[in-house]
């Protein structure tokens, strides 16, 4: 059967934005996943009742390129298409236009099939994946991988909020996010926009946990920035992300 | 002239909605803050238009009843009416109503005035108050305020992050609710739901700056619970707030 994509629109509401206007990293993740919680309610599978089933869709890496953020009060069309799968691995992606058409981020996403007893991944059955249209692949994705860090420049501590916590009962990835770039502190994220982010997710964080924020700030030339990204629980590795920044111009924010 | 107010529709999307499948206190305070800003924005009294001009409205209180969380995925309606002002303050109204017209929550709200660089409230000036036509009133109301705390019995701290701040350069009182009540713990927060919360604002707090969230947690029947909060920044106190709680049910939930 041929595959099939699910589109929805979306105006952004001003507590969807930030300090510059435009909607951060995290929140646009989330705007992108939200056309995919849907596209699942308008199959039948919503995450309540994958959860019933004792399981949960979790995301192990997420690729973005973003030409330009959406604006508070924009009209955006988010668009998802769950593209293929192999027995552990679904690959979907996402994009974000605006009311002309125009791209304005895309975003490839792995995800993966949690136990939520045993918190371990698990194979996909068919009866979760069937309705979705995607291509069965034999082959699993090589996508390339953050760097780990050479050095730490900046770093933060997070507690796990109550509010951090998602349907999975752990962080929701989103919120790595904020603690990704929240580290690189005010003055950074007003002078520069992110162009590229590229997030691997390797162990889940749980509620009463402490998580560190350890960020490499490397200039890649004149007006534009690599930050190298690791979040840490106990020393031990639950996220690594490289982000591409270019420097903030008028012309870009309007 | 009559005094008008203002309404939209809302669907609740999965990320504004928490563990219990609800919208959160915060969450809620900006959905019906939501209909404020599309109504200033309509009558061409933009946020930004007024910080161009220096000026920016803040919160002083918040008195919100709740009768029901709005749920994910659910639509509602949101409605706001400028009721009455007076040299110094305004008075706004909101709610929330479903689709079948039954009110959600209703929230009583006091707003000021700031200088920007003064960081003090001013005089309301007429040609930013005239467009919502309130009633002038020469008296100032008379509300309740939240009482001092007796003992803490919950204490954690907060650091300002980028995410917190507003258009007004300081910490949006909406993350107040956060630290105030994450602060109550996971536990508490699945097992009562909010019936209603009065928050007093005191003192902006800034980025770079840390918080101190304090609760004092006092049973007031053998489902109900009611909860003092202070958050604090350098012993000096920026919010005061007292929130009913009851025991969370099925039947509330659904």
């Amino acid at each position: 059967m041929e595959s099939k994509g699910f589109s929805e629109k979306h105006r952004v509401t001003y507590y969807e934005t930030d300090m510059n206007g435009t909607v951060g990293l995290g929140r646009l993740v989330d705007l992108m996943m939200l056309s995919c919680n849907d596209q699942s309610d308008a199959v039948g599978l919503s995450s309540e009742k994958v959860n019933q089933m004792g399981l949960g869709w979790i995301v192990t890496q997420n690729m973005i390129d973003i030409k330009r953020l959406p604006r508070r009060n924009e009209t955006i069309y988010i668009t998802t298409h769950a593209k293929s799968y192999n027995r552990y691995f679904c690959y979907r992606d996402f994009w974000i236009h605006d009311i002309r058409k125009q791209e304005l981020a895309h975003m490839h996403t792995v995800f993966a099939l949690m136990d939520q007893n045993e918190r371990k991944i698990v194979r996909i059955p068919e009866n979760l994946i069937e309705p979705y249209h995607s291509e069965y692949a034999t082959k699993i994705e090589r996508l390339p991988l953050p760097k780990e860090l050479e050095r730490i420049d900046r770093q933060k501590e997070y507690e796990v909020r109550f509010w951090d916590i998602d349907i999975n009962q752990h962080v929701n990835n989103v919120h790595y996010f904020e603690w990704m770039l929240d580290a690189l502190d005010l003055d950074f994220l007003i002078k520069y926009q992110p162009v590229s982010m590229n997030i691997e997710y390797k162990k889940e964080i749980r509620y009463g946990q402490k998580a560190v924020s350890q960020a490499q700030i490397t200039m890649t030339g004149v007006e534009t920035v690599t930050t190298f990204h690791e979040i840490k629980v106990n020393d031990e590795l639950s996220c690594r992300a490289v982000c591409d920044w270019k420097l903030r111009k008028e012309e870009w924010i309007m």
